[in-house]
């Protein structure tokens, strides 16, 4: 039988397989799970019959000079909440069980899964060299160790989202990618396990984040589109404890700069608040 | 359930799955089929329950000035040749169906699985730059659209063989990858698609490869263990017809040079008669 088509290749395979059509989810985290991940860990429990939730530091996708030891580790929490909400199993490995015993963490010595430069080179990409790198493959790996057919991702994260949505179209992983909204705290600020590193002063001064992304929200509402324009009207927020670092408009699917706002815009901010880096975006729909 | 190690996630997942347990094999090629791929279609049709045959002929793993056009293209012949082994499914995808109709094939634009460098920069990766990301790409790709369990490659390409298992290992994909002998004819000479392009006289020349190999091998078996000594014998064989790329003597499983060797040796060559690039080996085990 000659066939021309990915599709009735994947079709055939599973009639071979007799699939029993159970569906797997999987909550890829770094754990410190905050109501964001459990937000994340819900969804997959409503729409799947078996739910992973992973729980791995990677070191890979930390650059020289990030948190990589000051990461918060608190895995029995982790353990508790992700089991509270119905998830079947929490895969906590070691740095040595995900990359072999001590093999050095190196492009010169393991393989990669590599995103394409044009939507790495951008935003988060563009400070954080090798960042999305080391994302996309242990999120492969994640993918092949626990054949799930559903992966559920915050759009908190929102280039990481797009950039794993790529490669898994281009490497034709058999997987879906599921996006679930940011959550917030009634104040407005984006949840994150970084925000831990914040004092009570700090965390006031972070709000800075989710203001202009609303406030540029409204006046996009209100029928201002070009984009410098509404860049501009972030200014009036931000004082000497805000480090901005870039505050970007973006076509939701492809990281397209846009120079004129529209339904598909992605808005995307990350500013150092007491030397920690936030993120935050919002897509104006 | 919390798990530290990756088997026993496998294996739970298995078990969710009720998986019939039915064994999938794969056969990647890029058409031109002869007695080489033959073997190769024999074993997994001998060894699993149902076998796919890819035939693409890969773009993204041809370097600029290379034969992607010429490339022998005989797809009803392979056909023919694939099912009256007993391979199931024939897959012949057209490149906009693997890559994206219009898409520009570069890592740009194309999430790539990109092998390690140490593994690339020596052999035939020193002359074909980027061409084991184009394999481990495609590869990868055939992997996640057909499910395979096993798949099986000549030893022919063996340096391509150990990145793939490489890459396999490192990105946890769920695939057992089967080596198979080089298939010669009675002269001697390695099968290879790229044989016709080689006249009569170019053949005979081309034997010069695994004439060479022998009789490094017999040296060896003498207990000749030098490198260099066992190098220097190749030199009696070569004539004006022959343009030597390598000849290199590297560990089997990890591509590390070898100055002395012993029977986990891999013997490689590569060289050009008539300007069509011949590569062989030869493990002295």
């Amino acid at each position: 039988m000659l066939i021309h088509k990915i599709s009735e290749v994947k079709e055939k395979v599973k009639e071979w397989r007799g699939d029993k059509n159970i569906k797997i989810g999987l909550v890829p985290t770094m754990g410190a799970l905050h109501a964001g991940h459990a937000s994340l860990i819900k969804k997959a429990v409503e729409t799947c019959d078996k739910v992973v939730v992973s729980v791995f530091v990677n070191p890979i996708q930390f650059c020289p000079g990030e948190d990589y030891n000051e990461y918060p580790r608190t895995l029995d929490k982790d353990v508790e909440l992700a089991e509270s909400i119905g998830a079947d199993l929490i895969f906590a490995p070691s740095p040595d069980e995900m990359y072999g015993k001590g093999q050095r963490l190196s492009n010169d010595t393991l393989a990669y899964v590599v995103p394409p430069f044009f939507y790495v080179n951008k935003l988060c990409g563009k400070s954080r060299v090798g960042h999305f790198d080391g994302v996309c493959t242990v999120v492969a790996k994640l993918f092949n160790i626990t054949g799930a057919d559903y992966a559920f991702f915050g759009q908190k994260d929102a280039q990481q989202l797009v950039i794993i949505k790529k490669f898994v179209n281009d490497l034709n992983f058999p997987i879906e990618i599921v996006s679930c909204p940011i959550v917030r705290e009634e104040s407005g600020l984006a949840l994150s396990s970084r925000n831990k590193y914040l004092s009570d002063e700090g965390k006031k001064d972070a709000l800075v984040l989710s203001k202009i992304l609303f406030n540029i929200k409204a006046c996009y509402e209100k029928g201002i589109t070009d984009v410098s324009a509404l860049k501009e009207t972030a200014f009036s927020y931000l004082t000497d404890k805000h480090d901005m670092e870039y505050l970007e408009f973006v076509d939701k699917d492809d990281l397209e700069d846009k120079t004129k706002a529209d339904n598909n815009t992605l808005v995307l901010i990350a500013c150092r608040v007491e030397g920690v880096r936030l993120i935050d975006n919002i897509l104006l729909a």
